[in-house]
């Protein structure tokens, strides 16, 4: 494993060289030298006291040392920059004079915390050390300052122990050991024979503390600095020193956080909520966050420090009651007005730390609140219309993931809880498709189209899945695959049509012949009822009862009026909002009429990718295909087509229709023509059968069509190059729909999209057909329709030829999934196996099936791009991949300059929201006056 | 299918615009325009017709209409650009003072050739229209001339046909009808009761150019043209014409010549080797073109015209014995003085055609002739020496591919012969690994080997070979699959043992069940002998003798001395030439000690690419291996592979003595790990009792193993980074192999290159390793030796971030073959079901897994080249995919400016010769003077 302490710096910043102006930014009510715009200098922390002192807000006065101190203590081996001790001192010299207290004095001491504080908050760093100034003077005048002996030596106590472990590096030195301080108190512990910390008097504490400074002296022959100017350097060296320790480094490697931004630290002023029952400490949202209703949510403890909150050894009281607080009432009367400042200040919801201390509020912090995806929706909308926040802020504040959490169908809450205490819960496999879902286990797509039939809610449990599922799945609650990851067939499948899904739960065992499942002991068999939750990935014994979102009601099912439901106003106002900032288009990738209808209601604007193939597999249609497959020469495979064709064309039909006049960008058959035919023995005696073939037949076709590496064989335009029939039976089908829905009033506007090209030659041979075709339809149905011809580009080859396609190619849509197959040289059914130990090593940060790998596949789309346009200059550029639906590589869609993208019907509301924030934080900036 | 003419114009060249300045260029004794150099003026014919007038051979004067004025006529909506035809007559006034002949004069008329002759001859294209000048006027002034009044109407009756078919457009009008012409002379033929063409006399002649002239008129409504004048212009626009004809487009859309070249036509005066016994014509060699033989080549026919010796009516005479003619005799000392004089003039054998009219010689067409490789190899040796043909001619003019002539093992003439009289050849395969071999046909490997041991000569037979059937493959004498392309496994095995193979005879059926191959009904029994040809693809029932070749014998069975093979001395002259040219390096792809004897034998200076895992199916290792593979944990995985290593050492060792201070480029392991494990249940159970592993176990670890597309799955570096133990054997075996032969004294230069990286922390994670290894190793051993660690790109993204991985990568090795299955998304051992057809449609030039695709493909390395070159200037840069040992890819390699090429031992000559033609195509041009 890695060492224990990372030995490197960061790269040396701009400012290395030169000489620091300004080291200390003061904070207090005679002067505040930052403000609210200076994370970058001031850290997120110290920005927002400044801008809350600013704003006439009661924050304990205090300094913060500048971002850029820590990035010259790195440029100078980790030496603190000349003069910074003398500004320290000029501020803590301002401190003493707005206080009235001195440093060290021993009747009025000046004590300080000391936090540190990067840009965005960062776990794995030095957080704080309280009480900064105690020694065996000053303790004394904190004993006589609140009356409490043993508050006053237990916070001297603690602060030799923070101090010994942070600035002092008093930790132990292998596994087994204990803490040494931890060690130390409990012999001190058995030997006053106390239980808890807090039997400990304040006698057994002046010893502790005595015994804690031997200690320190023992390990680093060092003496615990009694004085407050050296206590205080010694923390400063140590904030700056925890930004380079392992933790924070791993951190800011995964979330791409330069070294180079440095962290400051924050000095202030302590206040105390527990000097008595004048004294409290809080935590509070201006807005409820899980709800977002607007009342002022948050919880309080009388005469306690801010951890006990948190640590929940007293139950707190809700914020709202301390009104009713005899004595502490009044300041919170000065917390509503606080919240409503803040509000109109920071334009969000604030997430806050209070003290009262002697009836006086003091503000310790504030910072954007966290929330769920309903309370999301609820707050942008009300504080939008309060002008309380502006609407890029509304944009730009969203995670647009969450917004699934408001389509997910939900375990009712308590038979969820009761499942899992009654130990229901088997395993935990990946969620693939969010939500929750129950019914009767099946093992087979027959089987689940059977029972589903016979009104039975079912899951449908596979090893994995393959197109021949689909009915299955479409008829399941939900899917479990006991392989695959996240982008496997289950899983995408799932995520198009909003299904449920836990895949690749490796402990479950699935056994087909005897009609089993197996996860741990416990045997389930067909027939017996079982729960997935694809938000989590767990999966039940037993059912567990659950419901349709209540967007979904309004939008999908259509079971609730929107005038009915408060929730879908408010997602509605910011989705429209969204549309006000978004430039990118905005496709779903669908199938069937209905996955179109559902699209358009959550905002689609056309399709993407229309996948032809998926149409081959309903009921008789399989077996005409079957037959084409089968045939032995071109006339065999016309008959077989001919068979095809009216129902190909109806789809496209239903889809037109259903489109309204939207574009569709219809993908010619594109998979290997063996994922058609049935593989099993006995399968294969059935068509045998059934089309009057001899099985021997269907066996050596089969074999003949088997491939080493399918991903890479005979697919896409190769199919319909080598049987230009296809191609062409595929484009009259789409022609004779377009014609007779316009015949019927509806406008439509087909886009052919030819897959797999890698040479322009391929597509020139492809687009002669489908121009022919074309005309042949208008002169037969006197109707004329626009259309355009284009391809897919998913091999490298395409991309890097991309000028020479464009001459022929009206659009390209990006393939991102096979791009990246081939790119990367990784098969993403197989990647199984080595992706998860990749993200371990950090040889990748994403999954690059889920989000495009930028310096690599994404490099090859910007090569199209400007190839494209270089020979085409109006041409239409979309991605059609999964990525469509990630909001990073709708970001990059959006900066490489494509038209739109295109996503399954369910993640078009995170899309959407993701291509408004992409909009927003690459607009060009407005210049400075 | 496509139309009949061709409707498109080539674009118009720079010259499209501007008057042309010289039209014409008269070659004559009196004067000639041009010269040997202008073949782009003039074309091929026309320049060397030039350059034989000027060194004062005996050419029939005549002139050449430059190929710009091609350009212009279809630059100009195919109108002869102004003031050709005044040059045209002025120079036909130039012919007729010169010959002192006239243009239609009834006594004495100018007859003249009309040729087409672009820059290299091009089939499809019009070629000659002889005796322009006749009509019914001048054919009686060549039946005085020769006193033969059927011979003069005999040349007028075909130059009306001709004249008719090629300028006038007269053709049949469907498939079904017979030619016009034809069908007139037919008509003819049966009224005079004539059944051969020379039973017409001149009186039926004179009819027929009747009645030609008739059919003439008829189809076009236009009358024959009579006056020579008005003949030569409609010949002119027909040769033009034909350049864009349809033949002649795909023609040179094949071999990419560009349409803006355009054709010359040459108008020459007619010389008659027909007139009698004192006439002549014939057409040689000026060395024998089959052995090399500095020999007079060729043959006559006495009163003959041109195209009688090619017809083959009369059987020739050998030309050396024209000396003993008593009329021609005379002749032929010119004719020899002529040889010389041709020689030393085009540095080269030339391959002539020539006249006698009245026992005066005539030259009417020279150029360089076509040879086999032993020819090539004397005659380049010869002429080099008796300084007749300039060093980089003799490289130039070698078609590298045909040296591997050089090597086939041959059937026996005659028992070939007889063979195919017999019937015995069965069926006709791909052609993919030259030579001939006779044997014992068996199915399997174990059978190979065991017949071998026993004294026999095999053939195995297999559907397709993988790496299990190696050992068999080496036994054997030949390889013939029924199914795989030139680049299957088999196919690429055999290149580089240089093993004969036929490889995807799909009329083959083996039966492995019944131990039976059968094809077009007759069936062949494990035991029965077989012969293939694998320079043909030819499949014989039944022994046929073959031997080794000559160069063979000396250089890799070391039966016959240097001294005593002249043949091996003109090769050895000829490849020590290429290396003064040659800048590439020339690496070999090798695995044995025998191979590298092999390849450096033929000039390979280290190696390219050593496949370790080739290694691990010898004897007891591949039960190492797979206890490997099915190891639970890290300490068992490295128990077997502590088995491994001595092995892998050994190998290393072995091939380092062989190499002898030559550098070795050696991949750590590739192939996915189910490649090495059993997949029969049979081969299964065996392996079980071999290791004691329950056999469900070595099921499961199969099972899990298999992967949907192995070429994109858990291979490569993602093995080494997954299991970081098999790296760390690999390197050890590597390195103290490297260490032994130190000690022994000699040299090393191991170069450890790590597989399929994409990123550069796969790279850096496994550098990490090795340097760690080495130094080890070298700790331990107190030896020191250098080293290199690099990668090779063979997926795309590794070419896109190739800067990012120069960075730790000491060396690039391109792997081509993977990096065209990834850039093209087209899997090598599938693409047998399109890429045939794919070459028919013209959408692919050359097979993208035998010849680079420069523009996709080569486009990635041309990048990676940049960008590794940007981070590590000195980065080594090489390629190890079978590319390397094709011709063009080789020309690429040079052009982008890599280090080395490697091919298969056996390919080294052609790589070699291929190398300096590169160097010498590309070699910055001299500055004129």
């Amino acid at each position: 494993m890695a060492k224990k302490t990372a030995k490197r710096s960061p790269k040396p910043a701009k400012s290395a060289g030169k000489k620091l102006k300004k080291m200390c930014y003061y904070f207090g009510h005679g002067r505040c030298d930052g403000d609210g715009t200076m994370k970058a200098t001031l850290g997120g922390k110290g920005a927002n006291l400044a801008a809350m002192t600013k704003i006439g807000l009661p924050v304990p006065p205090g300094f913060t040392i500048t971002t850029e101190v820590c990035t010259s203590y790195y440029a100078n081996a980790k030496k603190l920059p000349a003069g910074l001790l003398d500004e320290v001192q000029k501020n803590i010299g301002y401190l003493e004079v707005e206080l009235g207290k001195k440093f060290g004095d021993p009747l009025n001491p000046l004590l300080v915390a000391v936090r540190s504080g990067s840009r965005d908050s960062m776990p794995g760093m030095m957080d704080t050390i309280l009480n900064l100034g105690l020694n065996d003077v000053t303790v004394e005048a904190l004993k006589k300052a609140t009356g409490n002996g043993r508050f006053a030596w237990d916070c001297y106590r603690r602060f030799v122990q923070m101090y010994g472990d942070v600035v002092m590096g008093i930790q132990k030195r292998h596994e087994n050991e204990h803490e040494p301080f931890d060690e130390v108190m409990d012999k001190l512990k058995g030997e006053v024979n106390a239980k808890l910390d807090t039997d400990l008097n304040e006698a057994d504490l002046q010893e502790l503390v005595r015994r804690f400074k031997t200690l320190i002296l023992d390990r680093t022959g060092k003496v615990f600095p009694p004085e407050p100017i050296e206590q205080l350097k010694g923390a400063v060296g140590a904030v700056f020193g925890s930004w380079m320790n392992e933790r924070a480094i791993l951190y800011r490697q995964k979330y791409k956080i330069p070294d180079e931004w440095g962290t400051a630290v924050n000095v202030q002023s302590m206040v105390f909520g527990n000097m008595g029952d004048d004294c409290a400490t809080g935590v509070a949202f201006t807005r409820d966050p899980a709800t977002g209703e607007n009342v002022f949510w948050g919880e309080y403890l009388v005469n306690a420090q801010g951890e006990d909150v948190v640590a929940g050894v007293r139950t707190p009281n809700k914020v709202q009651e301390m009104i009713k607080d005899p004595i502490i009432g009044p300041a919170y009367k000065e917390l509503e007005k606080v919240r409503k400042t803040l509000e109109k200040n920071f334009g969000d919801v604030q997430d806050i730390e209070f003290t009262i201390e002697r009836k006086k509020l003091y503000m310790l912090q504030t910072r954007n609140g966290k929330r769920t995806a309903f309370a999301y929706v609820r707050i942008a909308h009300d504080m939008v219309k309060e002008k309380l926040m502006t609407p890029e802020h509304a944009i730009r504040s969203c995670d647009p993931e969450t917004l699934n959490q408001l389509l997910q169908p939900i375990f009712d809450r308590s038979a969820y809880e009761a499942a899992k205490k009654e130990g229901r819960c088997l395993t935990t496999g990946l969620p693939a498709g969010p939500g929750a879902a129950s019914g009767t286990v099946v093992f087979t797509a027959a089987k689940a189209e059977e029972l589903v039939r016979a009104g039975h809610k079912v899951l449908l449990a596979r090893v994995e899945t393959s197109p021949e599922d689909l009915r299955g799945m479409i008829a399941a609650e939900g899917i479990l695959t006991s392989r695959g990851g996240v982008s496997s067939h289950a899983a995408l499948v799932a995520r198009q049509m909003g299904k449920v899904c836990v895949a690749g739960a490796g402990e479950v065992h699935i056994d087909y012949h005897t009609g089993t499942l197996t996860c741990k002991g416990v045997t389930i068999r067909e027939g017996d009822a079982m729960s997935i939750n694809g938000s989590t990935g767990e999966v039940f014994q037993g059912a567990i009862a659950s419901a349709d979102s209540e967007l979904k009601q309004v939008l999908i099912g259509r079971t609730m009026k929107p005038s009915d439901s408060k929730l879908f106003q408010y997602y509605d106002f910011i989705m429209k909002l969204s549309d006000k900032f978004r430039t990118l288009g905005l496709r779903t990738n669908a199938d069937t009429p209905e996955q179109v209808h559902n699209a358009v209601a959550f905002g689609a604007q056309g399709i993407g990718l229309c996948r032809t193939e998926h149409m081959f597999f309903e009921g008789d249609r399989i077996d005409a295909m079957r037959q084409m497959i089968l045939a032995e020469n071109v006339d065999a495979r016309r008959a077989a087509l001919d068979k095809l064709l009216p129902y190909q064309q109806g789809d496209f039909e239903g889809i037109f229709r259903a489109l309204d006049g939207r574009p569709a960008c219809i993908r010619l058959l594109d998979p290997p023509l063996h994922e058609f035919l049935p593989h099993t023995k006995e399968q294969q005696m059935d068509l045998a059968r059934k089309i009057g073939v001899p099985v021997e037949k269907i066996i050596a076709r089969v074999h003949e069509l088997h491939e080493f590496n399918p991903m890479l064989g005979f697919r896409g335009c190769r199919l319909g190059l080598i049987y230009t029939e296809i191609t062409e039976m595929q484009a009259r089908a789409v022609f004779q729909a377009a014609a007779a829905v316009l015949k019927a009033g509806v406008k439509v506007k087909p886009e052919v999209m030819i897959p797999l090209v890698g040479f322009k030659k391929e597509l020139d041979l492809q687009v002669e057909i489908v121009h022919r075709v074309a005309k042949e339809v208008m002169a037969k149905t006197g109707k004329k329709f626009p259309y355009q011809v284009g391809t897919m580009i998913e091999v490298p080859r395409g991309a890097l030829t991309a000028d020479e396609i464009a001459q022929t190619a009206e659009f390209f849509s990006f393939g991102t999934n096979d791009l990246t197959q081939t790119t990367l040289g990784m098969s993403r059914d197989d990647s199984g196996s080595f992706l998860p130990k990749y993200r371990d090593l950090e040889i990748l940060k994403d999954n690059p099936f889920a989000s495009i790998d930028q310096a690599g596949v994404g490099q090859l789309m910007k090569m199209a791009v400007e190839k494209g346009r270089s020979s085409r200059p109006d041409i239409k550029l979309g991605i059609c991949g999964e990525h469509g639906g990630d909001p990073s590589s709708i970001d990059f869609c959006h900066r490489v300059g494509l038209a739109y993208v295109s996503c399954s019907p369910f993640r078009v509301p995170v899309a959407r929201m993701a291509a408004a924030q992409a909009a927003i934080k690459h607009a060009p900036k407005k210049a400075k006056k």
